[in-house]
């Protein structure tokens, strides 16, 4: 694999091109086939013993930051985060002043690290990985106190899950960088004539420093990505985190860091941009000059903001949208309840995959256990939920906290009525542990195609089962919000190869993937890096995918240097 | 190869698969190794006889296109083109009144062309190349009487030169679009509970609609890659030529509509999109909603209001630059001064790549033949260019004609002394075959550094030799040279291993491409498809490369579909 060699690299970094070079092979060939494949067991068995939240509490991490005038935090007021499940992080970050240090500090560390090479920095990167996966159930701890997610999702989504689309993210990397040989021969015949001979080198270079713009659900999965994209290509990186979710980044930016310096590289390539109560230093980060890569996750309107603004940076946006499930028939009535009651449950809907909009004929549907109309499906569904939320314990393990006072206050409205007539209302839940918690399961609204338009977003544990004229109008409805309002996922149940082609005509033309049928422990919430590409950059959802070429390609230029052999 | 089954094609796009299967292997392996290759032979034999300019005259040209609600030409006043060489085009092309007509037919054809799938698509557009590549003698008089180009450079350039291009791109996306294989089956194990598994697709889709906004200089060579890589990825293309050079164009679109045809495809893939005098065509177009991807190569000016403006596309750019050589030593004086002389001789310098800016250390050069003054390196030079072109007929085969009156406005302005001191004055040439045709020799200023600002740049045959300090000043403003104007190419002469180490720093470091050291048949002007990259995407002349997978990789998305195996 190693079509380059690593002799001008630090010798700290030769052993780990040693160390990691089997992962990364691995890796690429798990890239190609997309077979299930980890490196990072998804099980808390094998990580040791778990790392209570006051562990983390009262530290402070990073304060030697280049730029470093102030503090983040400790007091919530001053910028300290609260766990959604009551206590106070208590934590202190640096506070640049003036950010401009921090982009400053970071092109000082760039040209060293573009030197090093493909492959020394993707090795660098698997090093960086296996440090923050042995640190897996700190991890879990912060991501669970910053998020709201119940234990059990925050170890696996913000540990291994998250670990395995960052080293994603650098073998994808590492592919597009080596697509073009480090030297070639080139020798052209002139007939009678002695030929041309040049030999040419091909070398990528960064872009230039990257902004990471952290979002508050899934700081490291969502962040990761574009984190482990950009400081694989060669560009430094600086971590602006949400404010409600800084720990899990500071987290990583500290390992980093640490692993950088050992491999005998400047640590300001990755640093943390953590700011104060309403700074807005996302918008004066991303307007500086030098900044030219930005990876977001987060808000429409300030999604939209970045790329029509930042306009010196190529702009990788994952953004709202509104996930569809089209209910045609189904020839495991039981088993797809149960689907959708985990996936409406899961989190408290509190994700960007997380189905919306349940569009269901009015006349029902054909299943197994003959025709279901529409009335009972909607009410074994709200059956399903309560039977899978049941009881409390277990409802929490699910269910987690409410992230944010935005989402409180929407279910509260749904709660309510005031989105629709509820077939299932949303339930207080309290855990033993975290009685502060602010617990809800989801509430499902009866809605009427004919009553005028879909329902928009609704972020948070709110989904709506809407009535259709039939199978044909789910299908256009799902089309049409695609395109207009964007998802981030699609699915569909039905028995009917005609459905099943209709349905996936639509999501090749409004540009979303789509789950058929799932009835067992695969979730059309959930994909698997090295396999499933989370987004498609084809709908105003998000214009990036995860992972794919494009995701990776521009991140880096290649210059030649040729000349006479 | 074929791990794509094009069972659902056309029997006459099947039939083309088994046609180009082999040169679709052979190019993928030249992409990877990046050694001369190329299946479209460069010499004029074997491709007939010439096409005379008036075999092309007095013609009518997809006149039957949609939308056509008038024509463009054949009269000048009415957007009728005019040779460089003086006669009159005279060829009538379609006119759509309504552009949005151009856009509604283009997207009409998409469907079929995005079911048809990556190696469909590539076949047919090989065919096309095969179509275009059999017509070379008349693109090569197309070319030569749009653009001013001498024959030679335009049947070369404008024709295998081209295809090669073309080739390039269509095979680069037919790479990019099957990094994932269509089907994948996932088995994730659980323990001692059966394994999940899951069947997973992957189909690539297009963006929508493409437009290529064509130049005057290289309507082919640097048309091709856009609209060839845009075709492939399944996006139908809008060809909106250059009002001076529509012809090249359009016979490639006319090429294109046969095999489409042929092929069992909608026509309206290809479009020309030509407009009348002052119509604003390429603005119209580019604001067009539905128009998705844009490539272009002209104007800095136009460039960037693309890139400012049509925000609903992603916009290719290749604009203008100031191309820097740094001549600091040779131990071939001889091989340098000709190999320059040809560099700034070639199709009159109106070449983005032609070298401009030539830094000299005003204390002069170590040679084999012993030190040389800057004086004499300056005189030497302009004696070499001189002894290049003093024939008129040789001059004539290499310089072409003048490509429009900007072009000849300057070096009217430059043989005035207007830019400097002439170290060589530019002539006018006398072609016995078309004494109408404007063509001048180069004109060689002299300039120093020291007297302020470098000159900017200054399209044509108008190079300044500039007096610097020493190398160590060359370096460093050819560094910011291409920082703050862009380039294409830079070029640097050394014998020092120390400077040749600090001029590929500035490259990578500035972002430009580096030809050291050409004393031989390798001109720093010219790029060979499937070896040298063309720009690279790293300094303001550009934002992409022919053609690497940034260039391919997100004019297509890829859609998943997953369910239960």
């Amino acid at each position: 694999m190693a079509h380059e060699t690593a002799h001008e690299a630090p010798a700290a970094a030769r052993e780990l091109v040693e160390r990691h070079g089997a992962t990364l092979e691995s890796a690429l060939a798990a890239l190609a086939t997309r077979d299930y494949w980890s490196p990072h067991p998804e099980s808390p068995r094998g990580y040791g013993e778990p790392v209570a939240l006051d562990a983390l509490q009262d530290s402070e991490l990073l304060l030697d930051q280049p730029g470093t005038d102030g503090r983040v935090g400790p007091d919530p007021e001053q910028g300290g985060e609260t766990s959604p499940y009551g206590p106070p992080l208590r934590v202190a970050y640096p506070h640049a002043g003036d950010p401009g240090l921090l982009v400053a500090a970071a092109r000082a560390a760039q040209p060293a690290w573009a030197q090093a090479g493909p492959l020394v920095r993707a090795a660098v990167c698997c090093e960086i990985l296996a440090r923050i996966n042995s640190r897996t159930p700190e991890f879990a701890t912060a991501v669970m106190h910053t998020t709201g997610q119940a234990y059990g999702m925050a170890f696996q989504a913000g540990g291994p899950h998250a670990q395995d689309r960052a080293l994603e993210a650098v073998v994808c990397a590492y592919a597009e960088q080596t697509r073009l040989p480090g030297t070639a021969e080139w020798t052209k015949p002139q007939g009678k004539r002695d030929p041309l001979r040049m030999t040419k080198e091909f070398i990528p270079v960064p872009r230039g420093v990257a902004l990471l713009i952290g979002c508050n659900t899934f700081p490291t999965w969502n962040g990761f990505p574009g984190l482990f994209a950009s400081l694989a290509t060669g560009n430094p990186v600086l971590v602006k985190p949400h404010p409600r979710a800084v720990l899990p980044l500071a987290l990583t930016v500290q390992a980093a860091r640490e692993v950088l310096l050992e491999a005998g590289f400047n640590p300001d390539l990755v640093l943390l941009a953590a700011e104060q109560p309403g700074e807005g230093l996302a918008r004066t980060l991303a307007l500086h000059p030098e900044v030219r890569i930005i990876d977001y996750t987060g808000s429409t309107v300030f999604g939209d903001w970045l790329e029509d603004n930042a306009r010196q940076a190529l702009v990788y946006t994952e953004k709202a949208g509104v996930n569809t499930i089209v209910v045609d028939s189904t020839d495991d009535y039981p088993g797809m309840l149960a689907n959708l009651a985990f996936s409406l449950s899961l989190y408290s809907g509190q994700m960007c995959t997380t189905p919306q909009n349940l569009l269901i004929p009015r006349t029902g549907i054909a299943t197994e256990a003959g025709p279901k109309s529409l009335d009972e499906v909607v009410t074994d569904l709200a059956g399903a939920v309560d039977k899978l939320l049941g009881d409390d314990a277990r409802a929490s393990a699910l269910l987690g906290a409410i992230v944010n006072p935005g989402v409180l206050e929407r279910v509260e409205r749904a709660g309510k009525g005031e989105y629709g007539t509820l077939a299932l209302a949303p339930r207080a839940v309290v855990s033993a542990e975290f009685p502060q918690a602010l617990i809800r399961t989801p509430a499902l609204i009866r809605r009427d195609a004919g009553d005028g338009a879909l329902p928009d977003e609704c972020f948070g544990p709110i989904a709506f089962a809407v009535a259709v004229d039939d199978t044909a109008q789910a299908v256009e409805l799902l089309r049409e919000t695609v395109r207009e309002r964007g998802a981030m996922t699609a699915a569909a149940y039905t028995t009917s190869p005609e459905v099943e082609r209709a349905v996936v005509a639509a999501c090749l033309d409004a540009g979303v993937s789509l789950s058929l049928n799932l009835t067992g422990q695969v979730y059309v919430n959930q994909t698997a890096a090295f396999s499933d590409l989370h987004g498609t950059g084809a709908n105003p959802a998000a214009n990036a995918a995860y992972c794919d070429a494009a995701f990776v390609a521009s991140r880096f230029r290649v210059i030649e240097v040729r000349r006479h052999s």
